[in-house]
C-alpha cells in the first residue's frame, strides 16, 4: 500500500503557561504573529514563518487535557503534517493498525480538515494530519 | 530590533526507543525515508515530506542526554527553524536575553550551520536554528 505522501510540516503546537510572554518571545525568534483566537478552554496564538505555522496554546482550565499537559510536561504538544487527501490517508492508516483519534476529519484552526493520530501509534508523538489544497502552500 | 525572519520549519527531532520499528511507522505515515546515520551515542533516521524534515533518534547509551530524555519523556525533542543568516540571528537573540546553547554555529546533520537555544528561553521548547541558503528550499 503506497501511503498518501506528506507534503510538508504544516505546524507544531506548543503549550505555554503565559501566552502574552510567549507571544513576545516567539516574535523575537523571528516568527510572524498572526493573532490570537479565543476558545472556551484555551487561548491560541498563531504564528508563521514561510509555510510553517506555530500554534501556542495557553490552557484556561488546569484540569483540561492541555492543562494537565502543561503541568506534567509543557512544550511541544503535537506536530501536524500536510497531506492532499486526508480521507484516503486516514483509511490507509487505520488499515495499517494506527490508532486514530478522529476517524472522520474535523475542521481545524486554519479552516482545513484535520485529524489526530494517537501518540501510541507514532512513537509517543501526538500527530495531526491537515488537508491543505494544492496551491495553498502546505 | 527587527528579528532575522524564520523562513520555515526545517525539521523536528523525535527520540524513539526502537529505530527500526519507528522507521516503518513513519514511512506508513507518508514521510519519505532518506537513510540512517550512525553516531557514537545515537542512530538517526532521516525523513522528509516536501520541504519539512523529520529526524528520529535512537539513543545507544541510556545515560546520555537523549537516553535520559527517552526514559523521562520521549517523543518530540526539538524543533528547528530555517533562517538565512544564523550569526545575526544568534547575536540578536543573545542581546534580547535568550540563553544560547551554541553562541557559534556548528555543522548539523544536513550539512548546514545550526545552533540550539535553551528551552528556558523558548517556553520549554528546545529550539534550533538552521541556516539554509536561499535556493536550497528551507
Amino acid at each position: 500500500m503506497v501511503p498518501v505522501p506528506v507534503v510538508g510540516i504544516h505546524h507544531i503546537g506548543i503549550v505555554v503557561e503565559n501566552l502574552d510572554e510567549a507571544i513576545e518571545a516567539y516574535q523575537k525568534l523571528g516568527l510572524t504573529f498572526d493573532g490570537v483566537k479565543d476558545f472556551p478552554h484555551t487561548r491560541v496564538a498563531l504564528f508563521h514563518g514561510g509555510e510553517g505555522h506555530v500554534e501556542l496554546f495557553e490552557p484556561k482550565d488546569p484540569e483540561s487535557d492541555l492543562g494537565r499537559y502543561l503541568r506534567e510536561r509543557g512544550g511541544i504538544h503535537h506536530v501536524a503534517y500536510a497531506v492532499r487527501d486526508i480521507r484516503t490517508a486516514l483509511a490507509q492508516l487505520e488499515q495499517e493498525g494506527f490508532e486514530l483519534i478522529h476517524r472522520e476529519p474535523v475542521i481545524g484552526l486554519h479552516g482545513f480538515p484535520v485529524a489526530f493520530i494517537h501518540p501510541r501509534s507514532c512513537h509517543r508523538v501526538l500527530t495531526e494530519l491537515v488537508e491543505v489544497p494544492e496551491g495553498e502552500g502546505h
